[in-house]
């Protein structure tokens, strides 16, 4: 696998700036956030990448159709199609998907759950007309109640199951480490060709912070090379992306940052990453 | 269902005051942890909870059986027979348990489900002779690396299945909420005879301490009417219990604690507690 930074981990920096930090440490592969995109513009950020070498790895954000209600969903599905436009201009073949959480003054996972789909399904129409892939990202338990309803790699499969073709799964290791059933559905999903997304981090044996202290791999308890035994064996070849929600490694000198992850990634994937 | 406060909610009581704040409160359970009871004396605990006219609701903990490493498991097996006798002499039906998370040194799910699922099957010979109930408690994901690698209500029933006759399954809202298939496996536990314990409290949608930041309910976002429906349609008649780890219900007074809990209750769960 190659390896790629996700721009959120060096949230603090433009698109431009966070481009030049990762070509400088000889990284192949960015992964874009749609906000940073939209404020550097598109054909200028794409201009970027691909003059200093880049590829871009992987776009976020597609979804959160449940965030500003059920009047709100159809916002957020004008927003994702906007988002899908977007990676299709940069190249990419799939998009970050992250279904939402509750909705606003509801305590209903179901309800929740039916609105969302819903709203993916009408999302994906337009998806399909561009080739971009919605790769379904089930996030950690813990973030269910304000980001993604979909908690375990089975549910994501389940939905890339009942929706057909234009849909994937995406894996971060921080969201699915802790459930014994995730090796079996990277195997699905990888026998059903829908894999399309490995992002890694760490998780901190005393995390303080239920979204802003996420650790560089190697500091943690995760087995970070394991995962990607499981997704080699499920034909994962595309990239692993370091993705790493961290308000300690913000505050770093961003090129100290990236130094201490491709060193971690060295020492914890060993050959598996070039 | 009775309501019970679980002497954590007051954790920096002794078993005296908080057994009499409980009292005084009008509450006519209490759940006792085993450090407060020792410290107390066993006698001395029953003595105290009978004369203010409670009862014990539960006893906690048993278990943490990989928390000092594969050489340490002897040691807490032996604590745990000391928390069972303890249970045993309180006149208590089960005893939480919960069966640790990784071992030191360890990033394996699988090594440490080995080596909890052993300790906890010699444990449990031991509990039989007592009559006291091992009631498995599956823990939050966001706890499977320092407190509990069953995380779900399926592994703490596939766990009861495999160990037989006395154990069994203890439903705590914080930890299954999110888990869409929760409410079968209550049901599996009903059937089988074998769901015993019933903690709620409430998940706060800005939570900002992984362990010391429960809500009260009706505070945040569990919908704990519909896991009470759940529990009650499973058969269970026992006590509700009121298991909150928060530092700041810890600063308050006691009584004011308690009064805002008993409102909480009685909003969330109307005439389903007594």
């Amino acid at each position: 696998m190659k390896m790629a930074i996700n721009q959120i981990t060096l949230n603090n920096l433009t698109l431009r700036q966070a481009a030049e930090e990762i070509a400088k440490a000889g990284i192949g592969g960015i992964s874009v956030w749609s906000d940073k995109v939209m404020a550097e513009g598109i054909a200028t950020s794409k201009a970027i990448i691909c003059d200093l070498g880049l590829e871009v790895s992987g776009v976020c954000l597609a979804g959160l159709f449940t965030q500003k209600g059920i009047e709100g969903a159809a916002g957020q599905i004008d927003a994702s199609r906007r988002a899908i436009d977007m990676a299709a201009e940069l190249g990419a073949g799939s998009i970050i998907t992250v279904v939402g959480g509750l909705l606003p003054d509801s305590k209903s996972h179901d309800e929740a759950r039916a609105v969302a789909f819903d709203a993916l399904a009408v999302t994906l129409e337009h998806a399909r007309g561009t080739g971009v892939v919605l790769s379904l990202e089930s996030l950690h338990p813990m973030y269910s109640p304000d980001w993604s309803v979909i908690s375990t790699l089975k549910d994501a499969n389940d939905w890339c199951d009942r929706l057909g073709p234009g849909t994937s799964v995406a894996v971060d290791t921080y969201h699915v480490w802790w459930d014994k059933t995730a090796p079996a559905e990277i195997a699905r999903a990888g026998a059903a060709a829908q894999l399309t997304d490995f992002h890694i981090s760490d998780w901190l044996m005393q995390t303080e912070s239920l979204l802003r202290d996420r650790g560089i791999p190697g500091e943690g308890v995760i087995d970070n090379a394991a995962w990607a035994d499981h997704m080699i064996a499920a034909g994962h070849t595309g990239w692993v992306e370091v993705e790493i929600f961290s308000s300690r490694i913000w505050a770093m000198p961003p090129g100290q940052a990236l130094s201490k992850i491709v060193a971690g990634c060295r020492t914890c994937l060993g050959d598996r990453v070039l």
